[in-house]
């Protein structure tokens, strides 16, 4: 059987992905990779000239679930049956004996979309992870400040968690990192205030990519920010 | 004036460094490093064999504080020399046009050494950061679960921490990493009980390196572990 590979490309820059992906990736046969429908989608995009000529791509296209809010039971069915789908085909290619690479942005087991297909397919299939470097590590690089000193206590938090868990948990931490901005930044930016945290946030849009962005929050105004942005507070702890 | 690099090496097979770490190191003039006295130095090890034959080596051996505690001002004293001296070694050969690539484990703004000689240099020199794999990706990879899912939130501890902040800590996150265990390993494992996490904790130690160990902490009896361990508890978050 083939091996199914969830390669992890790193925050965006090709010269930051692993010796290993590159070289995977690079002698590739089959590259598949999650999109939005009639989008190149990001990990697509950040590997543009890498995949071999001859290699077969698979885009695998999330179904449109924009009318549907994500507490509606019906956005896990339709994201289910999706994920059961995209399952079929990667194990279809695996039992013809053909290795094939996924492509996953970041880090695959942090926070992946991946995940979802690691989850239906092991036991069954080979499954090989390649860890990368996360889109938060590309992103407290792009500020120019470490992230964390001595004991600080670090929270990852995702901007689609409610107002008042973010102010609660924002307010308890010494370093901070907020991913999932985009419709959530407005919630994001009150619970930073709330959590008396405002001034002292970065925002970083594209981190690592050609577009790369690097704000400190008070000065962003009132932009409209991407999916891939994302919030960091600086820890302060000891320094000798 | 030349330029110095914190080079981050991923958590410790060669082969998850990125491109740019890989190229740099391999066409080194300067390879600096930090270690204990009379030790290779883990990040020193990690690159065996890719330094080039000609490069100089700048070993930077840690003071000896065994005798002193953490708390003791002394510490802080002697650590602080220490960086400053470091800090002008570097300083003297950026000044002479010198590059010099300084070795990094896992990310080099994530809890890392180099960030107190990165504090001292900027301003004066060019500096430049090359991210990487944390040794927390590599842990989770090895265990071959997700380390997170939908809104869960990480929290990340170090295990100097005292026992009741982390056991409060713990009781309040979804998915958790704690670092530096080593000697703290019991009072982690203590923490981890009061927390209810025991049973579905993880201990791996020497991440993605030869003598990598994955184990349940419930299986890990009550053996010694070494610096480089990362205790990871997986979030159980939505997953369609
Ligand atoms: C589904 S999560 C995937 C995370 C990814 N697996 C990782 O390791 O970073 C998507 C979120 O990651 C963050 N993200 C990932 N890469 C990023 C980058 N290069 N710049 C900014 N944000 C990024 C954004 O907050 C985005 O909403
Ligand atoms: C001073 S911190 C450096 C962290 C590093 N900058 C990173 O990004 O992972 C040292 C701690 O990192 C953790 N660590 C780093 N790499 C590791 C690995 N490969 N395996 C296990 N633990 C590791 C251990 O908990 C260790 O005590």
């Amino acid at each position: 059987m083939g091996t199914i590979y969830g390669l992890g490309l790193g925050p965006g820059d090709p010269d930051l992905m692993s010796v290993r992906a590159d070289r995977l990736l690079r002698g590739a046969r089959h590259v598949a990779y999650f999109r939005k429908a009639g989008r190149t989608g990001q990990a697509r995009k950040i590997v543009n000239g890498m995949i071999p000529g001859d290699a077969v791509e698979l885009p695998m296209e999330y179904p449109v679930t924009t009318e549907i809010p994500v507490s509606d039971p019906r956005y896990n069915v339709a994201l289910s049956a999706f994920y059961t789908d995209c399952t079929a085909r990667l194990k279809a290619l695996a039992e013809q004996g053909q290795d094939v690479v996924v492509l996953c942005e970041g880090d695959p087991f942090f926070y992946g979309s991946f995940m979802h297909l690691y989850e239906r397919l092991r036991g069954d299939t080979p499954l090989q992870i390649v860890p990368a470097i996360t889109g938060m590590s590309g992103a407290w690089t792009a500020t120019g400040n470490p992230i964390t000193w001595g004991d600080d206590v670090l929270t990852v938090l995702m901007g689609t968690l409610p107002e008042e868990v973010l102010a609660s948990r924002m307010a308890q931490t010494d370093a901070l990192v907020v991913m999932k901005i985009g419709r959530n930044f407005d919630k994001v930016k009150r619970a930073l205030h709330a959590a008396g945290l405002h001034d002292r946030a970065w925002l970083v849009e594209y981190a690592q990519m050609p577009d790369q962005s690097v704000t400190r929050l008070a000065e962003a105004g009132d932009r409209v920010t991407p999916y891939f942005s994302i919030i960091l507070v600086h820890g302060r702890g000891r320094r000798p």
